[in-house]
């Protein structure tokens, strides 16, 4: 399993996503399922994917290598499209390339076709957008009613952003309930796994503001799950009765 | 979909349960999964269920009416059987029971043999217990280690019980948890709806403390969620930061 999360909100845009991934049975293992295209100044792009790793693999590479944009007759790359907007629709061409090539042969095999991507951030001459892209090759937009997305395993980390994350939280505690939320999905579900990574993008920057890897042993994230707990046990206790 | 939860910890157990039932696309009404069978000073057993409700129910109706018990050859229902391991085991055998009448004409219509039960209580003589019935009619103790069990839609209000409830927990702050747990379920999922039904059963005492079914309008319910959605925000702002 995957829980990857974005958190689209007025300052920035935080990503964070596990590693784990278990491609058969006995074979469990680490693959980085946060990336970024990064042109100082001018484009930061990040995407996280889940579903099956040989589908979201070939549609990354598809999307870096570039594919014809039907419209313009033009090669798009996630370096050079103009908007983000294109950017998940460049994604959404590189998935049904792929299910073009290994669709039937998968279904011939019994295996889904699933895979989504989340693919955020902010090109010069453009706002910071945030997009869900679904293995149909469409997508949607993140709003700021609840301005995040999710894909994967995403009960468990759901109900503490609905509840904590709005429009004007600030990034640094975005962050922080970001990691909060998939701490409570590592909890609950073993397929979801350690390291984790983080990304944050701060409005206007086109550069990463943090790119870390939170690994097993991790001092801040090991303080934070047990202050939240913490805080949450004598919260409830606190909350005035009735 | 439903969501069903059942905390026991050492001064007593909390239960609760949603009430929304679809049976069909178009016909979505209101159902107690809830139940209680009370006999003061001798015993109180609660039950809620999940799945498909023509079964559960049929299975509560044979295991009121009462059934065969194999070794012992006597008539048991929930109000004579002599322990809660028993009930829970009663209430096994009538859902397969249901399954030798409808489970080869239920599958042959395409539809899933599903069902689950959360059994507590405690009958005098014996320990509180709280157990969870599968669909084959086997079942599992909650444990100290995680003193709660849920059916149906549970991954959403997990985490909050995950953090929060201990065995030492006072018994009104578990049912505040609780409340908040199904809260996070309600807030994500439109198929587990309000009312919700709530008792508590406190240690040794054989009749229930609370028994209450919270509408929409409830006035406690409506500021609990409130005042938690708040304390939360708060909470994640308070934080120190590192």
């Amino acid at each position: 399993m995957t829980y990857c999360v974005g958190i689209l909100v007025d300052s920035g845009l935080v990503m964070i996503a596990d590693t784990r991934t278990n491609a058969g049975v006995d074979h469990v293992s680490t693959y980085r399922k946060l990336q970024s295209i990064v042109i100082p100044g001018e484009r930061c792009v990040l995407f996280s994917t889940s579903g099956n790793l040989s589908i979201s693999q070939a549609a990354v590479t598809l999307a870096k290598h570039g594919l014809e944009n039907p419209e313009t007759k033009k090669i798009d790359t996630l370096e050079t499209v103009p908007t983000l907007f294109e950017a998940a629709h460049l994604i959404g061409r590189a998935i049904r390339k792929v299910h073009d090539r290994h669709g039937a042969d998968l279904e011939e095999s019994g295996v889904a076709f699933e895979v989504s991507f989340l693919i955020g951030g902010q090109i010069k001459g453009g706002d910071m957008h945030l997009y869900m892209v679904y293995a149909a090759g469409n997508c949607i937009e993140c709003g700021s009613e609840a301005p995040f997305l999710q894909i994967g395993e995403h009960k468990y980390g759901k109900p503490i952003l609905d509840r904590s994350i709005q429009m004007n939280t600030d990034l640094s505690d975005v962050t922080k309930i970001g990691l909060i939320s998939m701490d409570a999905t590592l909890r609950s579900n073993l397929g979801v796994g350690m390291p984790i990574d983080l990304a944050v993008l701060r409005k206007d920057t086109f550069q990463l503001s943090v790119e870390h890897r939170i690994e097993d042993n991790d001092v801040y994230f090991k303080d934070l799950r047990k202050r939240w707990s913490t805080a949450l046990r004598f919260q409830s206790l606190l909350m005035k009765r009735k």
